[in-house]
């Protein structure tokens, strides 16, 4: 039977990249990590847990890709870069084929960023994912929640609401049609950490957060963090094509509350639109107006034709 | 109810200490941290699992405590000074005394090494507790594995085998009277990271590494790292009190291979006695002589008489 050590060397034990700053990695008591001179290290933390995160009959190498992109995202809502990750796996067995298509699911990802995995720890116990993500940003640069101001522009990356959709689907709330679960089903699983926007808004952008529990949700901790308002058009955010076939309610709740979207939501000076169009531009990144950051306390939602929308959203929340 | 949010502003949000390097802490998408000149960041990462480390009436401040502990004697077994730690935790329930009980227990330990809590996350599953900790060493002086050479002295800190005294009372292999049993228990649940004889040590020992599985099983790592071997006088390894009603052959192996001690062996230079014996002085740490390191490969045991002892010992390995 595979023995811990065995399981670490065989599945996750890798050379590390060339010019790599990891001075040690997997094998000692910590890893070493050389920090550049100047900038800060921003350091993340995800934990995912099966039948929360995860149906138990998960596509595994998605959910190797999607541990970590959870992470990498955080670090891109600080403008931060990838440096490296750490991993604690707790699993019910030494199952090989699931280890397989797990660590090909998380070196996949972890090589386009060029984050090598450094350290963890395995344990047996109820399937459990925690991964600490570490980047490097110039402190003056960061993207901080509470950098917003008065009159910046509120942005979006990509687009909003397949994964919620996909959930749905999973839950057997709708059903949808197998183009649509797919396109939703790749959303859910497999969701882009929008790495090379959050550096290239480095000193273009104010403030930025991920979008994980819900726009709105997100947005809010902007704003109360900022101490700012802000009103944005709900026409305006971009829906993901899959759920074009759903309700005009279905659709917005989706989009503005629908969370695991992954997308960064950001604020930059309205000076600045051509500087955020050009990074988004260098990012491959489509990017989005939706709003206005505003004095007056609160989230405004408004129509295209400026008309107030009701809705009563729910962010994510674990507890509640 | 409680939320996520009420959660961690109640039990886990607090003040950075006066002068810490972290210029963000909880409450934004990522931490970021200085690093000072000249220094390496070591990181560790360890997870705690109901029933596999700990019983589910375990005694809850003592595992905030230990959850810390075992992450922080990484660092230690590297020489690295605390800097700080991510946490985080998955619980059946937003348990408003287990919360309580448990961030007294980790602020307790985490104050003593002025190591903030500096993010994480918190979800609703199976109790699991998964702790990153950063700290700093100079790249130079970090106690690497591997750098145990022959003529080395071997080292350890402390006594050894009385936690897994106590782990034996409560799987009712063996019956304790009560002061062996709290004493055997403290040391189960309340383990001394030996970060202040780490940070000592730097520029004195060699090779280093905390004992969490054994001390001939982690003492093994060492060798095989450094490609050398060695031989130990069983006798000198210093045995906790609690166990001293019990046979030689359960001394011995608890003593040997017993696990969950966190005491430090290290390898110094013959040379160096005095300095380690000055370096544990200040440290307020005993330290005791057990061994050398020589070139044969593998492990020989030696009783006082410099007699050989057959005694066969396993590591705890999680998937065997």
């Amino acid at each position: 039977m595979l023995s811990e050590f065995d399981l670490i060397a065989r599945y996750f034990k890798r050379p590390l990249p060339a010019g790599s700053r990891t001075a040690v990695g997997i094998g000692d008591d910590c890893a070493l990590l050389a920090p550049a001179p100047g900038m800060h290290l921003a350091i993340s933390c995800d934990m995912l847990v099966e039948g929360r995160h995860f149906f138990p009959d998960v596509d595994v190498a998605s959910l190797g890709h999607k541990s970590l992109a959870v992470n990498l995202s955080d670090l891109a809502a600080m403008g931060a870069q990838p440096l490296a990750f750490t991993l604690a796996l707790s699993l019910p067995s030494a199952n090989e084929a699931w280890l397989a298509a797990f660590s090909d699911g998380l070196f996949a990802l972890a090589d386009q960023f060029a984050c090598p995995l450094i350290g963890g720890d395995t344990t047996r116990g109820p399937l459990n994912i925690c991964i600490t993500v570490l980047g490097e940003v110039p402190l003056a640069q960061a993207l901080r929640r509470s950098a917003a101001c008065v009159g910046d522009d509120i942005w979006v990356s990509g687009s909003f609401g397949e994964a919620r959709l996909a959930l749905a689907a999973h839950l057997n709330e709708i059903e949808l049609e197998t183009p649509a679960m797919q396109q939703a089903d790749a959303r859910l699983l497999r969701p882009t950490p929008r790495v090379l926007l959050g550096t290239a808004l480095r000193g273009i952008a104010h403030a930025a957060i991920d979008i994980s529990d819900g726009l709105c949700g997100d947005l809010g901790h902007i704003l109360e963090q900022a101490k700012v308002g802000a009103t944005i058009n709900v026409d305006a955010v971009p829906t993901g094509a899959a759920l074009h076939g759903q309700s005009l309610e279905r659709r917005r709740h989706y989009t503005l509350a629908g969370g695991d979207d992954y997308e960064l939501c950001f604020t930059a000076p309205a000076s600045a639109r051509n500087e955020v169009l050009a990074a988004a531009g260098a990012a491959a990144t489509p990017v989005t107006r939706i709003g206005v950051i505003d004095s007056a306390p609160g989230l405004r939602l408004q129509d295209a034709r400026a008309q107030p929308v009701q809705l009563v959203l729910h962010s994510f929340d674990h507890f509640k």
